[in-house]
């Protein structure tokens, strides 16, 4: 498989210097392998720090900045971050009122992320930690013990950054970012496999004609294989587990905050028109969309296919939605 | 091929009912397939209209909004639009005081805009138009008479549309978006071929092992296939035509604007290690990058590599990219 790359053991290091370049604002760090905004030590707010394997681009390093991430650590291809990088990335972003680990729930992550929120501890920072795991289409997978964490942790980390840029204390920030990710259900269908660049070929095989349901991001597969379907039928067969798990959560009659999110090799063209079949079939259930983000924002390499992230949403989480952000990647208001 | 969409024929009318649904703010036509700010009309600027064959995404139709295009009409897939429907798009966008045609050299496109700004002429609307075609690779290819359009229609939308923004007259829009375009140079290259709705297959053959320089955006070959290279060799082969251009080009002691833009099917992973190498040569050779911009802006589809364009750009011209931009694919500023 060919990719743009020089060699698969420097792809992070190589991207992290592609990145300080573009984002001459953003303090890369790139042998420590950490990036961060510049303003926030002594900011007098909470740190919101999130990280884990590379190859989710532009998740996470690309969600840092003004009203989401003050730090990001990315780790190896598909590989958590080690714990050091993760308390570099608590130091970098602790602005003297704690800081909030961001977690998606592989078995890696949830370790490091547990030994560095207790080094960081010893440092004389208070960490909070939320789990996201908003995946309703596998438990206890190839690298989770319970339901992964995938698309909804875009929602976690821009609304628990709009709390954190409003100067709200730590408890309340982390209250704030486990409700998003208790609002938050997800679901994943990959047209391909991706391929990582150590191994160089496709993480499973995926013939022609069929397409696999419930996939994670990392690769591993999903909970059934069928026979290609039409982008309405895959909006069809993606939102019935969405909604089910969602009819019992939340402010059930809120409406909500809608991801249509590509996994990296599906086009822009294909994505939209899979977003208009989506939305058709919310308003078809009376499901009010509030707001609808689309494009690929939390990926899987080389991945063709989409998934779909559902947050039930009261009036402070669209407030919080639509406060001002300025990252690389995600970017609105002032 | 899989792909995620209802039908080859309705690929473009499906995008753009995605298109309106996740954007509200901007008046979609779907019948009529034209994509429009909605206070264009008695706005008293300049109106900017672009629009060519879909399957560029974002490109255009991500482009409309605050500070860039003011309506764009999107074609079937690789196919320019026709006359009448560019004429709705101007009168989309026309506030009063003129529309400026921003047309990609290909023959279909340059056909059907002059016919265009005829009808429009003749419905009263004053229309220039700006021809861009900054890709060195390829002269007189399948498509072209001269180079092709390609990047640089990016760097034109976004300076020009600033421009108007402003409230300059049409002439000087203009003139404007020409010397933009005079002053950028592009050069891509495949790791893939793309595949078209409608044919199912991809549109060249391009064996493991191997790359193709110089590709266009329609699926069409490039100039040369070499063996593999490092993401710092493809840098290199692509920089070199477009900076030998570019050395008797503009204000030659200018900083330059950079887009290393993706393909469509190279993830955001590897374009940023390619964007590093890119700034690093560029640094070697002493050429100042003023503003760096990385990711999928101008696509083939579902094609994987990438191209670069530079833009050497004077003051003004970098005051204008900064400009505040408000559309579903740029944003930022106020």
């Amino acid at each position: 498989m060919k990719m743009l790359i020089n060699s698969p053991e420097t792809v992070v290091a190589d991207a992290l210097r592609g990145m300080a370049a573009a984002h001459p604002d953003l303090d890369v760090d790139v042998e420590r392998r950490v990036v961060a905004r510049r303003d926030a030590r002594d900011s007098g707010r909470v740190g919101l720090v999130s990280g884990g394997g590379s190859g989710h681009e532009p998740l996470h390093a690309g969600f840092v900045g003004h009203g989401m991430l003050t730090a990001a650590c990315p780790g190896e291809v598909f590989t958590s971050p080690v714990p050091d990088q993760m308390v570099r990335a608590a130091a970098a972003a602790h602005g003297g009122q704690g800081v909030l680990f961001v977690v998606k729930n592989y078995t890696g992550d949830v370790m490091n992320f547990e030994m560095a929120a207790e080094l960081a501890g010893e440092d004389g920072i208070q960490v909070e930690q939320v789990l996201v795991n908003d995946d309703v289409a596998v438990t206890d997978s190839l690298y989770t013990a319970g339901r992964r964490g995938t698309g909804a942790t875009l929602f976690v980390e821009k609304i628990a950054g709009a709390a954190a840029e409003e100067g709200r204390p730590l408890d309340q920030v982390a209250a704030l970012a486990r409700k998003v990710n208790e609002c938050s259900r997800s679901f994943g269908v990959a047209l391909s496999a991706c391929t990582t660049p150590a191994k160089g070929s496709p993480t499973f095989e995926l013939p022609d004609g069929e397409l696999e349901l419930g996939i994670g991001i990392h690769g591993e597969p999903g909970r059934e294989r069928r026979a290609m379907m039409t982008a309405k039928e895959i909006a069809e067969v993606s939102l019935g587990p969405v909604l089910e798990e969602l009819a019992d959560i939340g402010p059930v009659d809120a409406p909500v905050l809608l991801l249509v999110n590509g996994m990296g090799a599906t086009p822009l063209l294909e994505l939209y028109g899979f977003h208009g079949e989506v939305a058709r079939l919310l308003a078809d259930r009376g499901v009010t969309v509030a707001r609808a983000l689309v494009g690929n924002y939390v990926t899987s390499l080389d991945m063709a296919g989409c998934s779909i992230t559902l947050c039930r949403a009261d009036e402070e989480l669209v407030r919080l939605w639509d406060a001002p952000v300025q990252t690389a990647a995600l970017r609105w208001g002032r």
